[in-house]
């Protein structure tokens, strides 16, 4: 929630956004670039294309990365725009964009009637909306020690928000259906490409299994507001249970293929591979997520009393069943138990558990389970760009109880 | 969603807010004063209390009266704080009151062990999270003829949103549980009390039936955040289920008592009664909400072919079952669909339902039934204050297809 108070600096806050040169886009994209010098730490200000966040809340990488601070979670379900976490692969492109947002077009192939629709008309094919975790890949990589290139994230790059948009499905079904033979959906995003450089190493286009179509949207509406641009307004791919990095944003394109893109940010871009070793289309991509959860509160230190420990828990593709807490560095547990409406199987929850500590030091930790049976585990294994942590012993917090 | 583009002429929009001093007291008050003259009506820009709210989304009735407008509800079920009403019943307290939100004090009293409580240590009695419909006892009065005194709301005197805090039961029980013979909650608003005024005749000071305390809480966090200050923070009492008033903002003291409090705003004000009559305590309060609906898609003027007709819907005090849909003004009704997660039985939902319109006049109408069974009317009898419309027919609106 923006306060009144943090509105009077915010000029002061302000700086120019680096153009969509050649220079900064490898700066801003690791994944894309010659790895990033725009990690260096310190209280960056907000970047003007999200002066309109919380900049308490907010923990400023760079430019394009902006993480959602530990503490500012909350126990409502929800994350408020202005607290949501930023990550860019291109700078955002100009907010003429979303000046009139119903004329924002998109080019629909892969179907048997494609063509192009704007967003005015994908609002009459049909509208649906779904709560879910949206989550960058490189979230938990701050808890890696083999200094992988990109943001070092703790757990603030994720936030349960609410899409709402037209189904995948409906637009589909209104071109004629889905091609033959065709097993992704592939979506491009629309941000201005730099000179001078082959675009396929920059372009935002991303592939997802044709299987992902049940639940995608094409989303026009973010917690009950147009989506604003830093997020991906007018229009984005909204793919519930995968990585925030398919959420493609200022969708441009949105193509059913036989094959997945060949572009550098899906065939070398976002696999999971030993420390190491290069990208590869035949490695793991970033797609469904896992189950996982974390300690939002208490974080370093409270008095002594009974205190309520929690935190936020969702199981990736699969609706979380629970999550277990431990005070003692894990040697024993205890089930949490969940506060606040279910906001179904995509949605992250709020769990709290109350407790009685002694003085001194506590490792609280938490450890979730989803409806299918999967537990999150003690570690996780490192792998070269440091995607997909979910260990629960690294996600745990020291706090000293005086 | 407060939109990047908004930030950059908000000290233009700023003005100063009145003080505290009787002439503006009664002015915002109808309810408790001479009636008003501050809701002539205009495009006046944000107080400055709530400079932070988007003011594309708001109309701005007076300084303590903030109506969300109709097209801005969205499909995804939750208001954004930015874009929630505001109704004062007196001029919002400094903003020093959140400045260490865990240093607010509630007196708790009518218990056992009575005693003053900090925000910061209510924090550690136990969390509970709802989502509930918020909604001003005199939402709809911009819809009755007999021009009654306060603000002319239609539809956006009303939002749903997410609380976090303590249960009021915790509370209790922490203080060796509620004293006998207590029937009511009495919570008492902390703001500034004008000089040379009698403190009965402006305090904002409302009593429940202790009934409510099933569901009530002392709430810190709305959306996520902790609660703004135009919405009560740092300590706002929530009794789901119940108009606005009840939930009591700045709350500086809460009371099990014997009878309901003989202060103004609920002695005589707050009481239904017919048009021309004085407010008495014989009188029905405006305590428990009713089931009621709006459409809020398509709203004046729209292009021929398939449309999706929505809006939001909910039951006061029970779940919200269903909701049927005349595009004939109400000779006939369809069935219309929720979509998105379902909050919980106080919480509105929205519903959809998809057409396809002749070219000319249609009046779109919606009608809720709750799981109790009971329907909106079509019509709703004028009551003096103009309180708790909720009959279809004039909620209904006339679209014309181009």
């Amino acid at each position: 929630m923006r306060q009144m108070e943090q509105t009077a600096d915010l000029s002061r806050r302000h700086f120019i956004i680096a153009g969509a040169g050649a220079a900064s886009v490898l700066a801003t994209n690791p994944e894309i670039g010659l790895g990033s010098a725009a990690h260096a730490q310190g209280a960056k200000p907000l970047p003007n294309y999200v002066a309109w966040k919380n900049p308490k809340a907010m923990i400023v990488h760079s430019t394009s990365t902006l993480e959602t601070r530990r503490d500012f979670f909350g126990t409502s379900g929800i994350t408020p725009a202005d607290e949501l976490y930023v990550r860019n692969n291109l700078p955002a492109p100009s907010d003429e964009i979303v000046a009139n947002r119903d004329a924002w077009e998109v080019a629909i192939e892969g179907v048997r009637k494609p063509r192009s629709i704007k967003v005015g008309e994908l609002k009459r094919l049909g509208v649906e909306s779904v709560a879910c975790v949206l989550q960058c890949s490189g979230n938990g990589r701050g808890f890696f020690s083999h200094k992988a290139s990109g943001a070092p994230w703790q757990v603030g790059a994720a936030g349960n928000v609410f899409w709402s948009g037209v189904p995948l499905r409906a637009v589909a079904e209104a071109m004629g259906g889905v091609s033959d033979g065709r097993k992704f959906i592939t979506g491009t995003g629309g941000e201005k490409l730099p000179d001078k450089i082959d675009p396929k190493t920059v372009i935002v286009e991303r592939s997802v299994p044709l299987a992902a179509m049940e639940n995608a949207l094409l989303a026009w509406e973010m917690n009950g507001s147009p989506v604003p641009l830093a997020h991906g307004g007018p229009l984005r791919l909204v793919v519930p249970g995968y990585f925030g990095v398919n959420h493609v944003k200022y969708l441009k394109r949105l193509a059913f293929t036989e094959a997945e893109t060949d572009v550098n940010i899906q065939r070398t871009g976002y696999r999971v591979r030993p420390v190491g070793q290069k990208g590869a289309p035949t490695q793991p991509s970033m797609w469904e997520m896992s189950v996982k959860s974390w300690i939002t509160h208490p974080l370093k230190e409270t008095d002594k009393g009974p205190v309520q420990i929690y935190g936020v828990a969702f199981g990736g593709m699969n609706a979380v069943k629970g999550v277990d807490v431990s005070t003692d560095g894990g040697k024993t547990w205890k089930a949490a138990r969940f506060i606040g409406p279910d906001l179904g199987r995509f949605a992250w929850r709020t769990f709290v558990i109350a407790a009685d500590l002694k003085p001194g030091s506590h490792t609280i930790a938490s450890r979730a389970t989803d409806t299918a049976g999967r537990v999150q585990p003690e570690n996780f294994e490192p792998n070269e760009r440091a995607y997909g942590h979910n260990g629960w012993s690294a996600h745990a917090v020291k706090v000293t109880i005086v």
